[in-house]
C-alpha cells in the first residue's frame, strides 16, 4: 500500500526538444519510490495515507546540485570584488584554516536550509571534515554524493582517513547518502597522488569527484608543467576509469572532449560563478554534441552567494544564448534536459533521479504557479526557466519524505542554525590574524 | 506632523565607491516626501500616525524600471527561442493588432502587481493606449513617466493624439504621472518625423523617450540608409536638445559618446533581454567614463519575461564581470550607484529619487533580510545584489503611500486582474490567424 499521495500536481515532462505538462495528476509513492501516476483523484485513496495537497502546483523532478561547497554558505558575501587570487589568500584560506568540525556542521544545515527551501533535494559535495556534512545531511532529510575533499600535500594518510568516511557512511541515511574520494584538483595534487586516489577508489568501488580545467590560466600550467592537459591527466591517472563528476571543467581542448567521450564522466556546471568571477562561460554545445553529460552546480556561497539551482538553470540558458549571439540556442526542452536527466546522469543516477516517472525515486519538487510574476501560464515550462523564483517552492520531497511543505521546513529548525552560525562567526571573525571580518548583527 | 513613521530600518547607503548599512532607523514621512530620518525610537510619535513597522529590514529607494511595455506582460512566454524576426512578426504583432484599450488597462494592472511586489516604485513605459497605462498607474499608486508610441508610418495625426495625451495626462495623480512623446525608434520613422517630434516635445516643455541603437544591425541599416548612426540622427534632428530616455543603446560609437556627453539623456540598460536575445551586451565602463547617465530597465516581460529590477541589477553586475573577465569590475557600490541613483537620473527625477533621504519623494522598498539565503549578513550590500529575490520585497511606499505591507498588495486585487487577464487571452489566442496561442488553465 503507498504511502504518500501528491494529489491534483501539473507534472512537467521533457523528452528531446519537447517540454509539456501533463495536468491534474496524482503522484503515489510507496516507500522512497514513485509507484503510480494517474489522472487526479481516480483512484480512491485509502485512510492512512499521508497526502500532500499539490492544488496546481508544478511538480518536477527535486532538483540536483552536482558540485557545491556547502559548508561555505558560512562566507556568503565576505569576499566580494577581489581577484580570485584574492578570494583564496587573503580571505577564504585564512578563515578555512580556524574552521571546526561543528562550524562545518551547522554552516552545511545553514546551506540546506536555503537548498530544501529553493526545491534542491540532492546534492554532490566537495568540502573537508565531511562527517559533519554528512550528518547534517541525514538530518536535513536531503540525499548527498559526499567526497572528502584532499590535497597532495595532505599525503596519504590523509586520503587514508578519506578512504575510512567513504566506508563509514556509504548507503547510510536510509540510502540516501552516497560517499566518493575527493582529490581537489589537477593542480593542487600530482600525477603520483592521483593516481593513488584513482587505485583506492577501484578499491572501495567508488567514483571520484574532482575539480578540472577551471580557467584557461590551470590549462595553461598543466601544459607547462606537465605536457598534458588537465583532463588528460585525469586519463593518464587512472581517475577516467572510475565514475567521476569534473566540477566546471570549463577550458576542454577538443581532445580532452574525445578522452571524456564513453567515459563514466560529467560535467558540473556553476554559471553564476564564471560570470561572478570573470573566469569564461563553455559552450555548452561542444559537451552535448561530443555525449557528455552536463549537470547544474553551485559552486559554494562564497563565491555564488547562493545554492539555488533555478537561479542557475536560468543563468545556464541566458549565458549561452548570449555567448552564441543566438536567441534560438538552449531552447526550454533541451534547457530542462540539462536541469533534470543531465544533473541526475552527472550523479551517476540517471536511471534514478532527473523524471517525476514510476519506478524512479520519489525526489520531487512542487513549485507555486499562482504569482502575478508567472502569469499568464502560456508557457510553464518557459515560465519555470525564466519567471519563477526559489521563493515560489511550496513542497519538497526527498526519498519519500517531506521535507518542505507550503514553504515551511518540516526537518531543520531555521532559527536555532542561524543562532549557531551567528555565535561562530563572532568567533571566526576574530582569529583571522589582520583579518577582521565586519558582521552585521542579524 | 508627519503623516507616515516607518520604524526601524537599516537603511543602504551608497556614495562612490563606498557602500553601507545605517542599522535601526526611524524615517518620516510627511506627505509626498522624506521630512527626516533619525534613530529609531529617539523621537516621540504622535498616536493619529500611520506606523509601518520595518522590524529591521533593509531600506532601499524604490527600484526604477526606466525602459519598459507594461501591458506586454499580457503575452509573457508567448515566444521562446525564436529569431528577433519571428517574435516580432509573427508572435507580437499579430497579437498586438488584437489588443483593445481594455486588454492594455488589464495587462498594465498585471505588470504593476508585478513590480510592486518586486518593490519597482516607479517605471518609464513605452507603448500604446496610453491613458489605459496611466490610468493603470493612478489606480495601482505607481509613479510613472509615460510616452505613448508612435511610428512614422502612422503619420502627424496620431502624434497629435499622443500630444494630447501628454496634456491629458501631466502631472496627474498627485504628481505621480510625467508625460513624454515616444516616437518608436529611428528605424521605425524619419529623420522628418523625428524632427516634427523634437519640436512638438519643445513647444509641450517634455522629453522624449525612444529606442536606439538596440543591435548592431540596426547601427549598420542606419549607416547605409543615412549615412549616419542613430544616435547622430537623434542629434541631427534635434531630439538631443530634450530630455531623452535612450532605450537600449547597445550600440554606440566613440563619437555616439561624445554626442551624448553633456545632454540631458540616459541610457536604459535591460541586460536580460540582451542575453535572452543575443543581441550583446554593452560595457557599460564606456558610458560611465563618458559621463553618459545609466539606469536598470527590464523591457517587456514578452521578451524578459519578468519586470523584476533586482533580477536586472544582478544580471547587470555579472554581464558586466563576464564581460570583462575581470572579477573587480562593477563592484557593489557601484552597481548599486547605477540602480538609485544612475536610474534617477535617466527618468530626469535625480533630485527627487534614488536615494532615501530628507527631502526626496518618499519612494521607499523594504526588503525582508531574515532569509536562509541572505544568511549570514557579512555584506548586506552584496547580499541584496546577488542573493535577494523579489519575494523578499515586504513593503513598498511610492509617494508617501502605502502600496504593499508584509508583501500584500493593499492597491491591486490580484484575484480580479488574473481573471481579466485569463478572459481576454481566450479571446486573443482565438482572434490570431493561423497563430492560436495555445493557453494553460489558469
Amino acid at each position: 500500500m503507498p504511502d504518500l499521495l501528491i494529489h491534483d500536481c501539473d507534472i512537467l515532462r521533457n523528452e528531446g526538444d519537447r517540454a509539456w505538462v501533463d495536468l491534474h495528476q496524482d503522484i503515489w509513492v510507496d516507500g522512497v519510490r514513485i509507484k503510480d501516476i494517474q489522472p487526479a483523484s481516480s483512484m480512491p485513496s485509502p485512510g492512512n495515507l499521508r497526502i500532500v495537497e499539490a492544488g496546481g502546483r508544478l511538480a518536477i523532478p527535486g532538483l540536483m546540485n552536482t558540485h557545491a561547497h556547502v559548508p561555505m554558505t558560512l562566507f556568503r558575501g565576505l569576499a566580494e570584488d577581489v581577484s580570485v587570487e584574492a578570494w583564496f589568500n587573503d580571505y577564504i584560506w585564512p578563515v578555512e584554516s580556524n574552521l571546526t568540525p561543528e562550524d562545518v556542521y551547522w554552516g552545511a544545515l545553514l546551506g540546506m536550509a536555503e537548498m530544501i527551501e529553493a526545491g534542491v533535494t540532492c546534492v554532490a559535495d566537495h568540502y573537508f571534515a565531511m562527517d559533519q556534512v554528512a550528518q547534517a545531511a541525514a538530518d536535513a532529510g536531503m540525499r548527498a554524493l559526499l567526497a572528502w575533499a584532499v590535497f597532495a600535500h595532505e599525503g596519504e594518510a590523509k586520503l587514508e582517513q578519506t578512504c575510512k568516511f567513504v566506508q563509514r557512511w556509504q548507503g547510510k541515511a536510509d540510502g540516501r547518502i552516497t560517499a566518493w574520494l575527493g582529490p581537489h584538483a589537477p593542480y593542487t595534487t600530482t600525477p603520483d597522488f592521483l593516481r593513488l586516489c584513482a587505485r583506492r577508489a577501484q578499491e572501495l568501488g567508488v567514483g571520484i569527484h574532482t575539480h578540472v580545467s577551471e580557467t584557461a590560466e590551470q590549462v595553461r600550467l598543466s601544459l607547462e608543467q606537465y605536457g598534458v592537459t588537465p583532463v588528460r591527466m585525469l586519463l593518464d591517472t587512472g581517475i577516467l576509469e572510475r565514475p567521476a563528476i569534473l566540477a566546471h571543467c570549463a577550458y576542454p581542448s577538443d581532445a580532452d572532449l574525445e578522452i571524456l567521450h564513453g567515459k563514466r564522466a560529467g560535467v558540473a556546471h556553476a554559471p553564476k560563478t564564471y560570470l561572478k568571477l570573470g573566469s569564461g562561460i563553455p559552450d555548452l554545445r561542444r559537451y552535448l554534441n561530443a555525449g557528455i553529460p552536463v549537470g547544474l552546480a553551485t559552486d559554494g556561497a562564497a563565491s555564488s552567494n547562493t545554492l539555488d539551482i533555478l537561479e542557475q538553470l536560468r543563468m545556464m540558458v541566458l549565458s549561452q544564448k548570449n555567448l552564441a549571439g543566438d536567441s534560438t540556442v538552449m531552447p526550454v526542452a533541451k534547457a530542462l534536459g540539462i536541469a533534470f536527466q543531465g544533473s541526475a546522469q552527472v550523479l551517476q543516477m540517471g536511471s534514478d533521479l532527473g523524471e517525476v516517472t514510476p519506478g524512479r525515486l520519489a525526489d520531487i519538487t512542487l513549485i507555486r504557479q499562482d504569482g502575478a510574476h508567472v502569469f499568464p501560464r502560456i508557457n510553464p515550462a518557459a515560465n519555470l526557466i525564466y519567471s519563477s523564483r526559489a521563493a515560489d517552492v511550496d513542497t519538497v520531497i526527498c526519498n519519500g519524505q517531506v521535507l518542505l511543505e507550503n514553504g515551511q521546513l518540516l526537518t531543520i529548525d531555521k532559527a536555532q542554525v542561524k543562532r549557531e552560525v551567528s555565535r561562530r562567526l563572532a568567533r571566526l571573525s576574530q582569529r583571522v590574524p589582520g583579518n577582521r571580518i565586519a558582521i552585521y548583527p542579524a
